[in-house]
């Protein structure tokens, strides 16, 4: 398994590329399948323990894998820094370690900082996932994406995947351009100029200007959230007018070409990206995005974690043993 | 079973009248049981998960329904408006579709508007279950209650109930007067005309403005609590005046009939509509709601979620294995 | 068992002095070992739950506690002031009658005021440990204080401990003096005559104001927390001079005997009372102190609520079979 070794997933390119993001989606596969049993619960990650460390709020990517890891059977424990020692002036290198002292086998990391989980990374021992970091990468959110891409369009290869909106302050669309691209996809960020990186040099990516051109011509519509800041920092004159040019209307959507689909990585601004009818057509992939997310953040702490225990015991007898230590070992039956 | 195919728990007429409220209380015996066993917990819904959608603080609710879920062995999730995408504006129905994809089978639902609850259950297929919406219905609190009362007294038919205080901005209130009155019991309420609804057409209840006429008439005297925002809307002159009309003093509790019992959902303002004295006399049932309220949600839950799994095992071996194999006796193995 | 009959921990005197602490430390020993296991949790405490009840904010000791329950497979609540009904006036009887009621076995209350968990441990049946109150105790800190110096110095009799800073305000201080001294420690206070209690009879300590004149002399250097808030009380002059008198820099480090730790309850203020630098060496011990306190507690939470409870079961089959599930059919088991 080229991702066998994997210690950390703090950007998708952790994952070595296509090999790597393939067998995720593979391992993502049987976890799908355990969420669909009666029992959805498996003993693989029994005795661990995964803490999220979350210093910018962010319940639902919190909860997510705070679901998986419960779904592995893993206790979790939340740092919220709301509520911490943070206030008090710790440092991060100080809370990561007094977290990991307490026990803790994975730390998810969710920072406003650029880079703040690859430092985390550097002092621990435990295992470090990137939530999010700044305005750098979301790697998991990628790989949900690229399931939930698959699961309704077969694959990623030749697809053409258009990114809309603020990809300049966008962590999601950094970690899914790497993504999509190194699946085979051809990405063209859509977007006025004043919400695109200054310097694009490096990334595999066309750039639009102009949403109507491009709708006709792509599978994926992947809308990125427009944060009401953006407006007082004057990068759009207004809300009403970036949805003008960039939203994506029930006028505009009547252009996607057939099978063509509409990812968000939630929560959603209906009225302003999307408008409502849209979020709600059956092309929209957004409530299957949040379920495929649980699963594929049980395959990424699988792959933290896991090692050395069955990947997920088979449904039957031993299923119902479900419940018992993975780690049971083979002396101890006979 | 009449409630056998319920699907939400919105409102107490969802339990059909007399008969189905009967089946609750009944189902509530066998998890009051199982509370009072060394191992306190089944594994009734193991892989199942609860999560509570809070759009309101109340700590006490949400700890009961997790407690309830925890002693049935489901997982739980806590989504809690105040930290959440709700925050950044997303709409009620986003963020439930939400909760749901990451595989949850019940979402309890405490929100400052009426019929939110109902809302949420039109939209997803989870068991939804009203913990309190606006003031309109709390319907958990009044089985909890009606439970008490039984407990207490032996049963609600012929009884005669006095509720007192701020009915107008009560969903208690609403709850409790449908349940008490499906049981046969007669309600008053009592409270000044600025705290009762404007229109009480098809209220099955009579109404008094002095307290200390039913006092001695009644066998339950329900006291709700009284806002202190009421005072700012001019509705009472002051707290001073409110109690010194509608508070349970101590010289009025001497007037109670013997057997009478004191009751209120918590938390309480001692001092204003209970005197301290009277809310630790043994009449009171405070604290007995409380313990009720675990087991009742856990009979709530398992109508919902549990069709098809054995109501409660037995003690014995069957259900030391369940959970408790630590202390499993070595003649159980053999 | 000399500690056998423990009904609360709310003081380290509750402990009875050496022997009492002593037995605490050998079941840590036990605990520390299941925490090395691959599989680190034990059944100890299945289907018992551990509420928090925390009236300042205190992630760390509230997640330290929570960590301890979940290993000895307890169920854990928190119920944290900041979100609960305590906001809406309940008094803390009232709360404590409530938590108690929703099934909990221990509450681990934290409280500004000196005291509180003594009131609780008067007015409910549940086990109450002492997480801090006030300037008074926090005894669980004061244990893992003791098993961390234990471990790194074979024992505390005839060691010579400074406890240099806000004596004052400390109830780590309080408690780690009473343990220190019952263990055999000599104990110099360091501080300010404005950090220092006004009336120290009874306290077996000797003062000091020059930590100079003491660093040479000690096995251990205990560090506390420089509140920003002394500063402003007028207290101090200034962080910078505190630093200055009272701060263990790496120079002041330098003249430490060989073999001497420097400990800090922690949160750090690096650069205040301790440089960056120093909180860094092998002598320091602060994240150990993390790590004991998760085994600490466990060892309080075992001796509270787990009478009759195998301590510790050997890894082996027993243990195994303890993790395992409900609903194993017969046929499986022949």
């Amino acid at each position: 398994m080229t991702v066998g070794g994997l210690r950390h997933l703090l950007s998708i390119e952790d994952l070595g590329g296509a090999d790597g993001i393939e067998e995720v989606l593979r391992l993502t596969d049987s976890f799908v399948e355990v969420s669909s049993r009666a029992m959805p619960k498996v003993p693989t990650l029994r005795g661990r323990t995964v803490a999220s460390l979350f210093y910018e709020d962010s319940t639902r990517t919190r909860l997510s894998f705070e679901a998986a890891a419960k779904r592995l059977s893993a206790d979790t424990m939340s740092f919220s820094v709301s509520t911490s020692s943070v206030k008090k002036g710790e440092s991060l290198r100080d809370t990561a370690l007094t977290v990991e002292a307490m026990g803790v086998d994975a730390i998810v990391v969710r920072h406003s900082s650029s880079g703040a989980p690859h430092r985390v990374a550097g002092w621990v021992d435990a295992a470090v996932v990137n939530a999010g970091d700044g305005w750098h990468e979301h790697p998991t959110q990628a790989l949900l994406d690229v399931y939930t891409i698959r699961q309704r369009l077969g694959g990623l290869a030749g697809r053409h995947i258009a990114v809309v909106g603020d990809v300049k302050h966008s962590r999601v669309a950094r970690s899914d351009v790497l993504a999509f691209a190194a699946l085979g996809a051809t990405v063209t960020l859509v977007a006025p100029p004043t919400l695109l990186p200054p310097d694009l040099t490096g990334w595999p990516v066309r750039v639009s200007h102009d949403l109507d051109a491009v709708l006709g011509d792509v599978d994926v519509v992947y809308l990125l959230r427009m944060q009401r800041e953006r407006m007082t920092e004057a990068l759009v004159p207004s809300l009403r007018e970036y949805t003008a040019g960039f939203g994506l209307t029930l006028r505009r959507a009547r252009h996607l070409a057939d099978g063509a689909i509409v990812m968000h990585p939630g929560p959603m601004n209906r009225g302003v990206e999307i408008a409502p009818e849209v979020a709600d057509l059956p092309q929209s992939t957004i409530v299957d995005q949040v379920r495929n997310g649980v699963a594929v953040r049980m395959a990424v702490l699988y792959l933290l974690l896991g090692a050395g225990t069955d990947l997920v015991p088979a449904a039957g007898p031993a299923t119902i043993g479900a419940e018992e230590p993975a780690r049971r070992p083979a002396a101890v039956e006979a």
